[in-house]
């Protein structure tokens, strides 16, 4: 104690004769080296998800010159997939990386932080938290459990799904037997389906002993790292129920607000750094494991669009479920408010720039 | 001198006293400060362009702990708003932002690092320059002059700019005096327009005086703050000279490489959030000038998509002037064709992803 002290006092005035010495000369000031263990939902096989984890970790010790050293574990190795809320929430880890819509049952407004059925694609996610109320809204609904929210990467518009029988009319839904979280899930069991929160790793085996009878994950190249493509003929497209999925990088608000403000900023532009990073990856890999599936799994892998009569007839379920879901609690009530207003404000833009290139390209 | 070497030594004495503490007792290092100054293309009534750039500023001081200060400038602060990459070049400046096909003349290649004319999105953009072959054919661009470029932000898709009489043919291309750069520009030329390079601050004077009959700048609310909605009355769309425009900061690379590796990490990250932020501001911003452009201006400012014919003919000579200008270089060549490949790869993932929701949304 005595000599941090010291130490301390003797950074304090080398400061201030640092502070007059000209640009080049060297200031000297106290550090103090801060270790951190962050947790995630994800098997070491889910390389873009764990392996952007560990580079968020790897970008936070370079920014900060090694005063901010991240240890990141897999799912199950410190906590289970998806125990990460709790032990991060106790202050068991100072962080974890996961997505908002696991913690739906502790408050409905969490579904809404990750993904929306029929809602924005990922750019708009991105739009609505920085620049809509999206980030303030998820501080809101994390406070109460003493952490702060971070949204991470997109995984890009995600896939439909693996589905052991074709989906030909909305019928099809009833008595499936589904793994889809959020609000995508609830959409399921309103059209009649049962529906199941299976972590990434186990749904292999879930799809492949036939205790489910569909499952979604993310898109070609994650599904492919769990062997999904092994276990389900027909695999449908657009992913109507997570169309601008993020995760979230979360801290522990006591540990966060212990940091100087430097590594704090250093975190915080991480998260919004991996979102181009990581975003990108997903790209990167899906447009190989996409051409594996259309070639060295062509007998194997149907891949179909769903019918679209049943997108209307989900697209209908999704708006009653998330009216629904939103009258759980009032922070869910004002994140649905402010999703909704923020993406029909949003709409008339994108359809002038984005979808008009978008269809010029496709049509030409 | 004797002062200085007093307190390296210091600093370093007291390094090794902090590497035996424990985790949260402070390290002391001796820290040199930097100074550095950029210079911008933009006018400071472009406030998502030259804001950015102080934001830029902004997030490196905060990160680094105010150990890298960077002092923004506008267009002909310092220098003129082309005078940007010879000044970092030379080192009069540490570092710019700006768009590279501005020296298209310097090397023909710059202009696929800024935007392609029907190329990719944005989107698309940040994949190539993070997993196909753009930073690392950039910076191989760059380095002749001494410069090390990291891609800043996305402006998003485009409009395709303000025009003083309407386009029915591509026949009204001929004699058309029109400001447009990179690869868009010679495309106008090859349809038979004189184009012109005017920086962003000098567009309304040009075409309210009639020395130019068209313009393209940005979007909406760039377009309204340079007040080109009261020069011409059609405003066309979409963007297909510039579908994935991104801008660039851009460091000399002998103040770049004397920084410290943390330093130079937190310059490299900053220009990969700013993706995320400045991108996200532009849609937050259009939303709002759009909406005005369609109420308050109705009367004044017709709003109109190219005809079909049009985009096809253009598309056509689109193709003509990219081998053209890929000819110009070796590197200009390899650009091109990395270019080209990896949008190939990626067209049938968006297609399955991006596409296929766009356009269940804009059907539904």
């Amino acid at each position: 104690m005595e000599r941090r002290r010291f130490l301390v006092k003797a950074g304090g005035v080398l400061v201030a004769a640092g502070a007059t010495a000209a640009i080049d000369a060297p200031n000297v000031i106290a550090q103090p080296k801060y270790q951190w263990r962050m947790a995630t939902s994800w098997t070491p096989a889910l390389d873009v998800l764990q392996g952007n984890a560990q580079r968020f970790g790897k970008m936070v010790d370079e920014m900060s010159g090694g005063r901010l050293k991240i240890q990141v574990f897999a799912a199950g190795e410190l906590v289970p997939a998806f125990g990460v809320f709790d032990a991060c929430s106790q202050g068991t880890l100072e962080a974890y990386n996961s997505a908002a819509y696991y913690w739906a049952g502790k408050e409905a407004a969490c579904q809404w932080f990750t993904g929306v059925p029929f809602g924005m694609n990922p750019k708009g996610h991105y739009v609505w938290y920085y620049y809509g109320d999206g980030i303030k809204l998820w501080e809101e609904a994390y406070k109460p459990f003493n952490l702060v929210p971070r949204p991470s990467a997109s995984t890009g518009v995600q896939m439909g799904g693996w589905f052991r029988k074709k989906i030909n009319t909305i019928a099809d839904y009833k008595g499936l037997k589904m793994r889809i979280p959020g609000l995508g899930g609830k959409v399921v069991a309103a059209a009649g389906g049962t529906v199941v929160l299976t972590p990434g790793g186990e749904i292999y085996t879930a799809l492949e002993r036939g205790v489910i009878d569909a499952s979604e994950w993310v898109g070609p190249h994650d599904d492919m790292k769990l062997g999904l493509h092994q276990t389900a003929k027909y695999y449908y497209y657009p992913g109507w129920h997570e169309p601008g999925t993020t995760g979230e990088f979360t801290f522990n608000k006591k540990a966060y607000d212990a940091l100087p403000v430097d590594l704090r900023r250093i975190l915080d532009y991480t998260a919004t750094a991996m979102h181009t990073l990581e975003f990108g990856e997903y790209d990167a890999k899906n447009i190989v494991a996409l051409g594996k599936l259309r070639t060295e799994f062509k007998s194997k892998v149907e891949i179909v669009p769903f019918p679209a009569d049943v997108m209307k007839a989900l697209k209908k379920l999704a708006g009653q479920v998330n009216q629904e879901e939103a009258a759980k609690s009032a922070i869910a009530k004002k994140t649905h408010d402010s999703y909704n207003k923020f993406a029909a404000s949003l709409h008339p833009w994108d359809v002038m720039s984005e979808a008009a290139y978008q269809n010029l390209i496709s049509g030409a």
